[in-house]
């Protein structure tokens, strides 16, 4: 088999597609797996012949259990990239730097790149994307978000004449696998995050995931490629989950709800003199118990998608695992095979500038949930804060906490809110903390999807 | 706007891709409303320009409440095919005849098509994919499985790599909507078609849904896309809904099951001396209720994909409908647009003859409900008869039907097997119609997905 200088393209059957690998770990074993060892059926199935070209590592030294064809190891990344026989650059290192510069110098000498880096699309999207077009060559990443499910692709092209109105995801395994032992175990919190990094699904410092770090990246990519804006990870409001109970997700139940971690992403049009918005966030919400989100259990991801004509879509998958998010890389230099031999690119994502809707703008129904006095005249108070603030009440749930002496006795109240601005509920809930009456303010969640 | 010359390409943003649509029905409709209400926002959008050309219906009398452009509507289907300005066809009038005949001369003048044409391609694939391959221009089809779910987009191209194994679908919202209603609300399968067709789900003559033709076509074009395997809608095992009854509903919530009309196919590759084959059928299936296919409710369709590397994906949303299946025509245009600009075509579909494995030759767990004389004895002469069967029991229930004179009692026996061959399971039920003590071969579905 013989390597394509650059400047051809992939023009016969023959003619094989040299990849070069930046970063060997999880993601990239796997994927020099998938090359090395499944290479024949691929180039029979798609009549693109695969060759792993170089594999770039930190450490030549640490031993692998992947099959890297032999010579092809190397700690010299750049060189990978400037070796005019690679094709295809994959970029499975993660991380800013020196992932930035590597996709950047690929880019600019006219090779595809493939990437899963999610923190790098979420943070220097842009800059990348204008690289690709410039150059005129592919940029893809479809497994930077929910791993091996095709969505970045479907979103793209699919969907791409689509009216968008919202899209919400389960893209954190992790956390979702917490909240799902929460649920269906009775798992505290506590317990459910230390059987998640016993089972290796969560790290030993766990805040990018159970903090929403994680998912807020992959919010602002769902923006970049849903709605063509100009999102960063920066840009999304984020609450994690380590404030909910075991009590916010029994009431949950009780009421029909599941609790989730989603990261949303919603599109408002311009309208008479409103102009065009987004709003991008991260934080758990109550679903109805018969959506199709609240069904998505353990380590599954889930993205669910609104639009004007196809109506409600999900797509439902491992989010993560180095053979789930190596098949998506797979599928992306396919692609890139697939359009190198037809000259060009694919599908270019372009980014304008648009007004992100303040978190306080947002408008839900609201999941409260307070310790209070159990004693006649309470409920009127604490109703009473609500009313002032346009918060008007779905349903109250009241229930006894204990039974000592009838003076000291505390209730828990439970609210369901109709819609209302998150502004009034932040304000409701500051003079809530403030009543006599008011013992704690417990768990505030949105409800969503109903 | 100029329209462009047939051998030109879409070379710039300022030329117009001119859309001749065969059909005007529910489908084509909604695509007329997209096309001239969305033009602009598309354009902006996708940065091509679609122009409807023209629209060829059986009758101009007809009062359509669709925004047609003036002069654009004809009873000439083969001049608008044949028309120079026409850059690309849509054909949505279903059948084979004049469907095939008009796709083979677009395809063969260098148009790309996009059709919804289940039918058509259930039965005629092979041919339209050799002349879509040999003019080389692209055939569309998102449409005709799964409605407005990206489907065979994701499964042509970001699967493209995988190993698939098995794709199982519910494809048909009419019987969908069917078995939600008799579940959840414990109508009769006779009250739920009627539903069903009041609501419009279902026709008057619901055959070809109830009795899962619908889906068997869906199928083959699934086995052709996942496996590139030559199937054709004869070639699938099938059987309708009609037979599932309440009780077989009921017993099924009672072990931890839902009840789906599923459409399966499955590939095993070639091993050691076994040649490679497919398994293709549609059945109503029980399915353990944490399946995602079992949470499927209403018209909604899903189809679950089992893949080496990805691990199990699922793809939701509105199989049906006007809009959703217009969505994913325009989905496919913006595609064969991208395709043209770039001066060719996408990937083509090849099909291989490979061997169908006969639905004798199924293994699965199988759901057997029997009404038996209620006496000493019976579950033992049963329980024999599966035995010398090689069919082994997972789990069985008895109750009692009624309870007049002891000599007369009935009881209702329901077994759950382990895995068994469908021919073992088969001429075990013909063996039990003969026993004396067994009243009633009931229900008898397969079990999948546990």
């Amino acid at each position: 088999m013989v390597g394509i200088r650059p400047g051809t393209s992939l023009g016969a059957m023959s003619n094989v597609l040299r990849v070069g690998l930046l970063g060997c770990g999880n993601v990239g074993g796997a994927l020099v797996s998938l090359l090395v060892e499944d290479a024949e059926r691929i180039a029979i199935r798609t009549g693109i012949p695969l060759e792993l070209a170089s594999v770039a590592v930190r450490s030549q030294s640490r031993e692998r259990d992947v099959p890297i064809p032999p010579g092809a190891l190397t700690t010299d990344a750049a060189a990978v990239v400037a070796d005019p026989t690679v094709d295809v650059v994959v970029e499975v290192i993660g991380g800013i730097e020196p992932a930035r510069s590597l996709i950047l110098a690929a880019l600019k000498s006219g090779k595809p790149v493939v990437t899963a880096n999610k923190e790098l699309l979420a943070n220097c999207g842009a800059e990348l994307f204008e690289a690709a077009e410039s150059a005129g060559v592919d940029l893809l990443f479809e497994a930077a978000v929910a791993g091996g499910i095709p969505l970045i692709r479907p979103l793209r092209e699919s969907l791409a004449g689509e009216r968008i109105s919202r899209v919400m995801g389960i893209v954190n395994g992790t956390t979702n696998f917490i909240l799902t032992k929460m649920s269906e175990d009775g798992a505290s919190y506590h317990d459910a995050l230390a059987e998640a990094q016993s089972l290796g699904f969560a790290e030993r410092d766990p805040t990018a995931d159970v903090e929403g770090y994680d998912a807020a990246a992959k919010a602002a990519i769902l923006a970049n490629v849903a709605f063509g804006a100009r999102v960063v990870a920066g840009d999304v409001y984020r609450e994690g989950i380590a404030g909910v109970s075991e009590a916010d997700i029994a009431m949950a139940h009780k009421l029909g709800y599941a609790i989730k971690l989603l990261a949303i992403v919603e599109h408002n049009e311009a309208k008479d003199d409103l102009p065009e918005t987004v709003a991008v966030r991260v934080h758990p919400a109550m679903l109805p118990i018969n959506h199709p989100l609240a069904s998505v259990r353990d380590s599954f991801n889930a993205v669910f998608v609104e639009g004007a004509a196809v109506g409600d879509l999900m797509f439902l998958g491992r989010g993560a695992g180095g053979m789930p998010t190596a098949s998506a890389v797979l599928g992306d230099l396919l692609d890139a095979a697939h359009n190198l031999r037809a000259g060009g690119a694919g599908r270019t994502v372009t980014l304008r500038r648009t007004a992100i809707r303040p978190v306080d703008d947002l408008r839900s129904a609201y999941y409260l949930e307070l310790e209070v006095a159990d004693r006649p005249g309470v409920l009127h108070a604490v109703s009473g804060v609500l009313g002032e603030h346009q918060v008007s009440i779905r349903l109250m749930e009241q229930e006894s906490l204990d039974d000592g002496p009838v003076s000291n006795r505390r209730a828990r109240l439970v609210f369901v809110t109709h819609p209302a601005f998150e502004r009034d509920v932040q304000a409701c809930l500051g003079e809530l903390r403030h009543l006599d009456v008011v013992h704690l303010v417990g768990g505030i969640l949105r409800v969503v999807g109903a």
